[in-house]
Formats: C-alpha cells, sequence, structure tokens
C-alpha cells in the first residue's frame, strides 16, 4: 500500500479536517501518500485532487467545515457513475480509499467495495444518526452550540417568562434535540422518533407554569412533528398575553471550530481507518465503542436504523421536573 | 442622599447586571444604598422590592439578563400609573431612581422626572437605537453572539456554495445587521431604513457568483423589508439547483455573559448615574461619547431619531466586494 | 428510602452542579427527597446542610464550580471524623448518601459505607486519574478550556516563530496533556508517566524546525519531569535568538460552564446513582462505559491505578509529525 | 495612486488580518492594488511579497494572527536599512505604504515619511499604549480572552476560598488590567503606574476576606511592581493553610478569532488609512475618536506618553468594594 485517497462527502460536520490531517498524517507515518479528493465523489468523478502533505495538513484541525469541500453528486448513484469512479481511483494510482460522512456517503463507500476497491469509511453527521459507532464526528461540537443558544436564552428567558422554541438539526434523529434537552434543562423536547400533539405541548406548558418553572423552553427536531414553527403558532394563542419566540439555528450547527471531543475522536478514527486498509479491510467503518476504535462491516451499518434515545428521552422527563 | 432605587425595564440586554452592580457599590462608596425594584415598572407599582448590599450583587456582572427581571407595564403609561409609582418611591424613601432600559423605559423615567422625582436613564437595548450615546448597554455583546453565528455559518458556507440568510434584532434600526455584516464579512445587508427590492437581492447574489464569492450570506434586520423568510423564499426559487438557508436567531441574541466591552459600559455609566443623581442632575440619561460617561437630557434623547449608519453602509459595501 | 444526602468534596470540576441537579431531580421522580451538605465532608462533620428542591437546582447545570462548595477535611480521614459523620448522617435522617469527587472523595465515601451507611460514589476529576470508568466529570470541559489556549496561542505562534510552552494539569495522569496534545496538534508532550531529559526537548525541537514545522508547542502536565518552567528556560537558551515563551492556566481549567459532554455525562451519573441507592447498592462508584452507566466496587477503584494512555501517546507522535 | 504596501509588524494583534482585508478592499473600490509584504520591515527589506487580491482576503478576517506575519527587524531600526527599504518601495512601484502595528512600527512609518514615502499607520497592540487613539486594534478581544479566565477562576475561586494571581500582559501600560479587574470584578489590581508594596497587598487581602468576600483575585500588568509570581509567594506565605494560586496567560492573549469590535474598528482604520493616502496626507496615524477615525501626526504619536487610566483606577477600587 503506497498511496491512498481520502474525501470528505454529504453534509460536512466540525472534525472533518481533524480527521483529513490524522488520514494524512497516520499514512506518512506508514509509509503512505495521501491524494485528497475535493468535493467528494464529484471530484472523483473529475479526478479533481491534490496531493496532501503533512505540512498541507498543519493548522486545518482547528476549523469546521472541511478543506476538501463536499458535494452532493447524483451521479455516483448510478452504476455507470460508480464504474467511473472505480476507473478513476485506478487511474490515480490509489490503494485504497478513505470516505468520511454520513449514511449516503458511506453507501457511495460500499459500493466502490464491493467493486473491488479497497475502502474504508468514517462516519461523519451531526445528526448521531449512523449505526455501529457509539457516536460520529460532529456530534459533540454541534452539542455545544445549541447548549450555548439554549444558555443565552435561559438569560432572557427567566427574566421575561414566555415560551421558546428551538429548531435543532434532526430529520430523522432526534438524539441532538434530546441531548441537548437533558444537558440544557429544556422543559421539552419534540423528536421525529415520538410525534406529539399540540395539545399536549399546550398542556405540558400549562403543568410547568403551574409547577411554577420561571420558563418553558422547548427543543424540537427539524424532522419533528409537529414543526417548530407550528408549536410557536400554537403555544401563542394558548394564553392571552403570553409570548412564544421562535430560533432556527440552521446551519449555525454544521459549524464552528471543533471541540476537544471531536477532535481526539476524528484524530482516533482517521488513523484507524488508515491502519485498516493497511491491514487489507474493506467494506468497514471504523466507529467509536468505549473509546477504541472498532471496525463494523458497512452492509450492516448501512441495514440497520439506529434505535431511538429511549433511556435519554427517560432522563430528560424526569430531569425537565 | 441617603437612598436610591434601581429599576431594569424594557427587552433585557446583556450587561445590566454589571450595571445593577456598579449602581449598588458606587453608592455605597458615597455612603447611599440602594434599593432594587424588581421587574421594572411593574414592581414600581407593587413595591416589589429588595435592599442590595455589596455581597448581594458579587458576582453578577457575569450573567446575562437581569435579576431585578424586566416587564412590560401598560399601567405605568398612564397618569394614574405614574402618580402611583411616585407615590411608591417617597413611601419607599427614595431620594431618587435610576432606569436602565431602552426607549419605552427611559420615557417612564422622564415621566417621574417631569412630576418631581430626581430620576437619571442610563441606555440598555441591544439594537443601539438609543440617541445621545454612542453606544448601549448590550450592543457589543449581541454583535459578538451575532459574528459567532455568521462565522459558523462561513465554514458549511464555502463547504457548500450556497446562500444563507440570517435574521438579527433590530426594529426600527439596522445597526446590528449592518455592523456584523462588517465585521462578518457578509456579502449583503438589509436594514429597515434602506428598504430593498427582491430583484436587487437576487441581482446582487447572482454578481457575486460571477465575482468568484465561494457564498453568498445576507444579514436581515427583523425590522427590514422584505422580511429573512421572504428573502429565503426568493433566493430558493432564483437559480434552479440553489439552496438558501435560514437562520432566526431570535432572543439567543439578548443572552450571554456580557462582552468586556459591555461590562466596563454598563459600570462607566451605572456609576456616572449615581454620581449624577448626587450632583443634582435629573432628567438626564448618562450615555458614552469618546469614552467618558456625558449626561444628555432625556427629553432630546427620546425626542431624536438615530440616523442610520451611513458610514458603515458605505463601509459594508466596499468590504462585501 | 424516603430522604438521602449529596456532597461534593475534593477539586472542583465543571458539571458538579449538572450532577446535583440531576440527584435532586431523580430522587424527586422516585419520591426522595435530597438534603445538600455543604462544603464536603466539613459540613458533614458540621451538619451545615440545606433541603435541595427541583426550584433549588433550576439552572445551575450551567455553572461551573458547585453550589455545594468543596473543602478539604483532614478531620475526616481519622476514625473520628468517620464516626462522627456517621452520626450525623443517622441524625440528618438520611437513607443513603451521594458522593461527587475524586480519589480522595471516593475513598471517604468508601469509609462510610464500611461503617454501615449506604453509599455511592460519582467520580468528578478534571485529570482523568479515577479507575473504573472511561472519563470523569469535568475533564471535556478542562479538555475544551485548554483547548482554546492551544488554538489561540497558534495564531501567534505561526506569527511568530517561537517555541510556547503550557502547562496544563495533571499531578499523576498525563491524559488532558496528551489529549489536547493529540486535538490541539502539540509538537510534544510531556506526561507523568514518561519522563524526559531536556536534551530530548531540545533535539525535538530542531528536528521539528528542520521538517518545517512553524511553531513549537509542548504541553506539560504540572506533575512531569521536568517541569513547564524548566523546559522554558532551557529552550530559551538552546538556540540563540530562539524565544520560549510560558503559558500556566492553573484553576481556569477547573471553572467555565460545563460542556454539554459533561452536562450530558453528570445527569447519566447523577440519576444512576440514586437508581444504585435505591436498587439496594452501596459502596459502589456509578462510572460510564460505552455511554451507559455502570456500577464499579469502590475498593477496586481506589486500589488501581489508571494505566497510561500509551495509545494516545503513540497517537499523539504520529499526528505531531 | 495605482498600487500601495501594507505590512503588519511587532507583537501580533487580533484584528490585524481584518484590518489587510478592510485596506485591499477599500484600495479596489477605488481603483488601486495592495501588495502585501511578508514579516514586516523583515520582508520590506528582502522585497518578499505578494499581490493580495478581494479573493485572496476571503475569510481572513475571522482569523488571529496575521497572514502577513511579523518579524522584528534591527536592521530597518539604521539609517542604511531604513535608505534600502525607500528603495524596495520605489522598485516595487507602490505609491504608499500602511503600517499595521504597535509604537516601534509606528516609528518605522515615521521614518519612511520622513525620506518621502508616503505612508499612513495603524495602530495595532493589545496593551492599548498607542497615543492619538481611543484603542487600538487587538485591545477588545484581548480583554475578552482575560475576562473569560477570570469569570472560569471565579467559578472556583467561590468554591474553594483562595487567592488568585493572573499576569495579564501590559509591560508599560496597565490598561488590560484595570480594564478586566473592573470587568470582571477582581478585588485587586496592580499596573506598571501605580507600584505597591506586598504588605499593601497582604493588607487588602485580609481586608477583603473580613468584609466577607468569598475569593480574592488579583490582576497583575506583566510589567507592574511587584511581580505577579512574587506576589503569589507573599500571599501563600502571609496567611497560614491559605493558597495562591497563580495564572499566567502569555500569548493566549495576543491571538483568538478577533471580536466584532476589533473587526469593525480594524475595517474602519483600514479604509481610514487607504482614504487618507488617497487624500495626500502622509506621517499621519488613522486613530479612532468616537466611533469615527481621525488622522493624528505619528511624530506627536510617538512623543507623547499615554496617561495612566486614573479614572478606570478610582472606578476599579470603587467596584472591587
Amino acid at each position: 500500500m503506497k498511496r491512498i485517497g481520502v474525501l470528505t462527502s454529504g453534509g460536512d460536520a466540525p472534525g472533518m479536517n481533524a480527521c483529513i490531517r490524522a488520514v494524512v498524517r497516520a499514512g506518512l507515518a506508514h509509509g503512505i501518500e495521501t491524494v485528497g479528493i475535493r468535493r467528494g465523489y464529484t471530484g472523483l468523478l473529475k479526478c479533481d485532487t491534490e496531493f496532501l502533505t503533512s505540512r498541507s495538513v498543519g493548522g486545518i484541525a482547528r476549523w469546521g467545515g472541511t478543506v476538501l469541500e463536499t458535494a452532493r453528486c447524483p451521479e455516483f448513484r448510478t452504476a455507470d457513475g460508480q464504474r467511473k469512479g472505480v476507473d478513476n481511483i485506478r487511474d490515480l494510482g490509489l490503494d485504497g480509499l478513505i470516505v468520511i460522512g454520513g449514511d449516503g456517503s458511506l453507501r457511495g463507500a460500499l459500493a466502490l467495495h464491493q467493486a473491488g476497491v479497497p475502502c474504508v469509511g468514517v462516519p461523519a453527521s451531526i445528526d448521531n444518526d449512523i449505526c455501529g459507532t457509539e457516536t460520529s464526528i460532529g456530534v459533540d461540537t454541534a452539542m455545544n452550540t445549541i447548549l450555548d443558544a439554549i444558555d443565552k436564552i435561559k438569560d432572557t428567558a427567566s427574566a421575561h417568562r414566555r415560551a421558546f422554541v428551538i429548531e435543532v438539526m434532526g430529520r430523522r434523529s432526534g438524539y441532538l434535540a434530546v441531548a441537548t434537552g437533558v444537558a440544557g434543562g429544556a422543559e421539552m423536547v419534540i423528536v421525529p422518533e415520538r410525534p406529539q400533539s399540540t395539545d399536549d405541548i399546550i398542556r405540558e406548558m400549562l403543568q410547568a407554569s403551574e409547577r411554577g418553572k420561571p420558563h418553558f423552553i422547548i427543543i424540537v427536531a427539524e424532522g419533528a412533528t409537529p414543526r417548530a414553527s407550528e408549536i410557536c403558532d400554537t403555544l401563542a394563542t394558548a394564553r392571552p398575553g403570553f409570548e412564544a419566540r421562535l430560533t432556527v439555528l440552521g446551519h449555525v450547527q454544521r459549524g464552528g471550530s471543533p471541540s476537544a471531543a471531536d477532535r481526539l475522536l476524528a484524530t482516533k478514527l482517521g488513523a484507524g481507518a488508515v491502519e485498516a486498509l493497511i491491514g487489507g479491510r474493506s467494506g468497514v467503518m471504523i466507529g467509536i465503542q468505549a473509546g477504541q476504535p472498532v471496525s463494523f462491516p458497512l452492509e450492516q451499518v448501512l441495514s440497520e436504523e439506529r434505535p431511538a434515545e429511549e433511556e435519554l428521552l427517560r432522563l430528560e422527563e424526569m430531569i425537565a421536573l
């Protein structure tokens, strides 16, 4: 193994750069050079690449986003696109490929593996919706970003006695909503895995008010039912004179300097992916379990649904008391 | 002068607590005790108060919000309400009152002054919409909060080549929008003082794209025309395949640990207000000019409109190049 | 089980308050009331306590430090002191006790357990030096604080081409040093578990300079050999015209608003400790393994030495390339 | 005026990059191209330059440090060195030069002006020790960095009842120490302008303890008498059983993403410097007064000593009560 490729794909997550740095430097430590492929599978199909040296990845671990950029690539979902990808990997002289990204990106990695390219995936997704790993690159930073917003709103919430509705990321997964709800002491959390009626929400609000809660903060995942804006409208009309304010964090959650935990995780997984390739593994994702990198078949990662965080939801209800 | 009162009123602003601390401790340094009035004019009408000691304000300067809370008080806008307020101030044995807040709060202070109560105002409003002072308590912290969001979005913006629309506070004043637009390097700023057409916005976006700008970030004050959500919808339809993402910061902007500049400002103004009362001044606001506290008649503060930030808007256009 | 006590002891760690909140509210969810014991074992010997209600712990999870304060208590290390503690626990009507702290604090918990008091420990120590748990309350926040300092120094380091020596906490354990060294991209890490000569350090510095590294940052645990200040002096004399600058973070590392991960961890462990007591367990510590609270005998926790982070040290050398 | 040069020199300050961006883009808005000179006067003597385009300064405003780097250049202090600098400026075809830095850097700018090169200075120094301007680039960010450290120490300080000594930058100027002492609520501030005896410090500490202060935090400028480490040793021996802990922030204070205020200031001053050159001014520094850029003769800037902050010192004593 002389030369490997690395690409980032899908929604970007803080820590992707730290992972790229780890791939390059772990590679060098094992005498392997690394080619960065720009803009995910789009760049693979265009052979849009650059050599990554120890110096060229120096200092990037601090930055959010990804120096290799990401893009969506519908073409790569086709058999033709994948064949072209395999050809380009051969033309570039790559003995293996590391794919950093979420479910969709890992699906591409599995296709390349099945086509005979040694390929290892690394989970990066702020939503924490990937199976086979305790957590993914970007989750910790996103949680801290959301928590910072909740803390700031609490300053003003207790000054005003209003309801605040905060929309956070999570199309299919309520992890960010419930984890930050517990950490931030939200009064209520609405997640995609557990739809609620607006009546339930109003009742909870009135009960919290009766229990003497000085504020009412609801964290709503973007994929939840009802949606954040809908909840906001409902609450505002539920109690005369009561105000409900909406915060939509949006892509703020995808950015920011990665936290220590995310940089550590990204370094462990990036180095683990290089060593997996060297060890002859392919078609696997390197995840984290109890602080150690472990490998998990991509096929299994992609066929299972990550279960809802029942224990966290239970904690959230306890803590919101 | 033996005893003064202090209250915070209107939308809360980070630094109000640092101002309360300064009032109490500057008072003590001059042998004056301070009574905190809770929930603004509402508390004044209910004589809802507490003695503030050096210890009871120890450590509060770090916190956002206000330990005295704020509230709206429609009753205090009536002549009856104001008469009751004057009576309560006499009953509480207050020789003067310091009012920390925005335009509406200062209007109440002027009414009390006109009714014979020695009364000094301190400008606190994240919108920076108060005349007679370079800046108000809370503006600097709010700017840093917005800037942090812009910086985070830029991480992901340059990774994705999308448009991002960020709604910030400012009903009448575009200061926060334009100041953070300059500081954060936004491509466009929409302020209440300068309505724009959606056609202008689309043209700007296309031109920026032609100039090679890797992203297009628009900061929109909540009082601007068109509104942020409207712009977002427009941009999304303007260019096929192009995505426009919305961030609404909302009350996040009102919270947070006050910045060094806000705590310094709040301390100067709070101490200045106490010393103004001691010096026999009333019906004035203590503002900041060139780093020094200055007093300015409340009547003038409330009759003038703060002009639009033409020079900042010019800078913003230059810098967005 | 009707009433339990909770105390924080030893060096304080961010997240202790979130753990107190979790104990109180998990207790209430199970019909148990909680008595807070102030200033650790000192307060236990003086019966210095307060009832903690859902409201009295509202909002505390955001703050660093501990609302119950901590203190050292040499008297409690004696048999007489412990006997008095047991008596007071009976007098206070406590059916169990939760002790949040580091090694020394857990030793006290074990003594109480051995004297017949149902007692459960929760690991809180920014040093990450406690066995039987992947991590302890406070570690994640401290890592982020250190990382923030490293990032800031890198801004100026690359502008100036100097050596920077940063002393971080860790008397016996190099975890904080090596983990932040990996995350922050330090060129070298000196930990108590692996003493080094100043010659080695100078040689590393010269080699890094030859490899084209624009800066040389060394993270030194406070218990390491040689000490940070010594290294700084050595480097400054090793190369004429070369400057070495020292940063000593000190107790800054113990403070700060706890990170999302620390608040989540503290909540899981606090609730887990309550449920362990309810389940009849005593003499155990509730630690975290793979994201789940697990119980581990205190005797074992206190008899084993946490091994050095060999794998992290290996990663650090790879990444520092 | 077709082409100008820009360089950063001396200790770097957060906001230098925002100033470079402003110079380049304000230049372009007036049809002027900008050449960046690397590593201050060192680069000028070696003609080490690069063209700066709107794109090449895109996104740099967020970063601490300076993309042009800085260096000390003893050679430029000689007549020969300055002559060579003038020659190189002519060879590079520069119609003017903008120098961003502190006192020493501005002295170089004055020399170039006196040798006939149109030259304008911009004050950048975290120490806030430059005359002719209310504040300098970098001061606000450094204050926030120090304040963050004070806030964190206060978390643990109130938990432990100890003394904390924090050394901050400021060789000749106590501005950072006193401003952050006021903002952060330190009990005592030691500045170069006002030497104190260790006896005074011990007396203050004992008095604060008697007044019920839960902690004792001293901010010490690095140029003050006595020095921070000396104070720490003294306090530790003054009261048996009492602990004094030292924090040395060091170069952490020079780094970090510049605050909103610093980026705004840097933008105003950078654009103001370009427009001053266009307007035919030279030998001036562009400072800030009441929010507006003003020009001030360099000769005067460099011949006056910035007075001690008597008013801030008075406030600090009041607030530390």
